[in-house]
């Protein structure tokens, strides 16, 4: 089957959780907003967010379509492609921790998106830097470790060892993972420089994920957007500067 | 089966979306951090959370115990009780579509939270007063109307009426929708009451939720905690100065 996927055509955002999920499982898609054809690009995806089309109205993007079916919600795309694509375990016990490490990564993104939109995502960053400031501080001070030390530990915890976080073999969760941990790099680069053997298993894990080979034709591929100031992962150096 | 439920004990807060549910679904549960007997109590949740028990490491409260199972996050809690105790279609597209609703609720819900907390949920709120009331304008400004004016349209839009959200029945999306919108008119009861007729599906939801014999009991109970100004809906009379 061949997937449409909805999200905004310039930035990673919540829509590369679901690339990521997409290359590694090697299925066709067509990235919708991206595209300049015609009926295509950003007016197609506005039209669906309009609730023109389909039976279940998305908040916001990401969503895909498959078929006839239209899924919203980044963790919820990904449990339903994990089931589709082998990309989770199939035993519901490991399919929600699985799902619930997913909600985990999410709520760890939110916190960085705020990290440069404490007040308002509808303002400009320049509109809230003061806030900005103090809320960065606080989360690379408190959040960010309590984040990387839990997923770590969760590393450490899997008795089936291999390196992933869930049982011996790759999850979204790893994919959402390595994303994670390639935009607090790209958006933190002095802090994340600071602890780099405290966390080896999650730097084990970046890095066996990079590897994999879809994933790293993908990641060298034009399809793969640089990270910018208009994502989730954004580099304001004064937002390190404690 | 006999759930345990983990969360705070002085709070509604996430742990009232699992709790509504366990209600409506008849079940038996252990509010363990609320128990007084030895063994149980705040003490016992926070060995959870030090990973001294069960397999799967939760984040944060509030997580589910379910015979030797431990579930954590709200939503993941919720697609587990919902496939155990009808609370949600058994068919995956309505399965997930639900889902879907809810993970928009807990984004709805992690913005309630931030109008008070924008910078640090560390922090007391008297040391975040300027900029929670800088945040909270413009969360009921914008973000209010847009949240409530979409599900509202979710609730339209269902053919299959009956008042609920998704199909003919009462899915646990309802029940966190009557959650949120009771916390809503605790927390800024004068916005609440400036757009009663422009939600009327929602309204009528509420109620319904409100009347069902379960939910009716639970809120009359002794289980349903007060709504205060330690948990997610606060009252806060100059977040509603604008």
């Amino acid at each position: 089957m061949s997937y449409e996927l909805y999200y905004w055509p310039t930035i990673q955002g919540r829509g590369e959780f679901v690339r990521l999920a997409l290359e590694e499982a090697g299925s066709e898609y067509v990235d919708v907003a991206r595209e300049e054809r015609r009926g295509l690009g950003v007016p197609r995806l506005m039209r669906f967010l309009a609730g023109r089309e389909g039976d279940e109205l998305p908040f916001a993007p990401p969503f895909l379509k498959a078929g006839r079916r239209v899924i919203a919600q980044t963790a919820n795309i990904l449990l339903f492609l994990g089931d589709r694509h082998g990309l989770a375990p199939r035993e519901d016990k490991g399919r929600l921790w699985t799902h619930q490490l997913q909600l985990t990564v999410a709520d760890f993104v939110g916190e960085i998106h705020d990290t440069h939109h404490p007040i308002a995502s509808g303002l400009y960053y320049e509109d809230q830097r003061p806030e900005a400031r103090r809320r960065a501080k606080d989360f690379l001070d408190n959040r960010l470790p309590k984040y990387l030390g839990y997923f770590e530990r969760v590393l450490e915890r899997n008795s089936r060892g291999r390196g992933w976080l869930v049982g011996a073999r790759l999850t979204y969760a790893d994919l959402s993972v390595f994303q994670v941990l390639a935009g607090l790099d790209y958006a933190f680069p002095r802090t994340m420089q600071r602890v780099p053997s405290r966390y080896r298993r999650l730097k084990a894990l970046r890095q066996a994920v990079a590897e994999r080979p879809r994933i790293a034709t993908y990641l060298e591929s034009a399809r793969r957007l640089p990270f910018n100031e208009e994502g989730i992962f954004r580099r304001y150096p004064e937002l390190e500067a404690g």
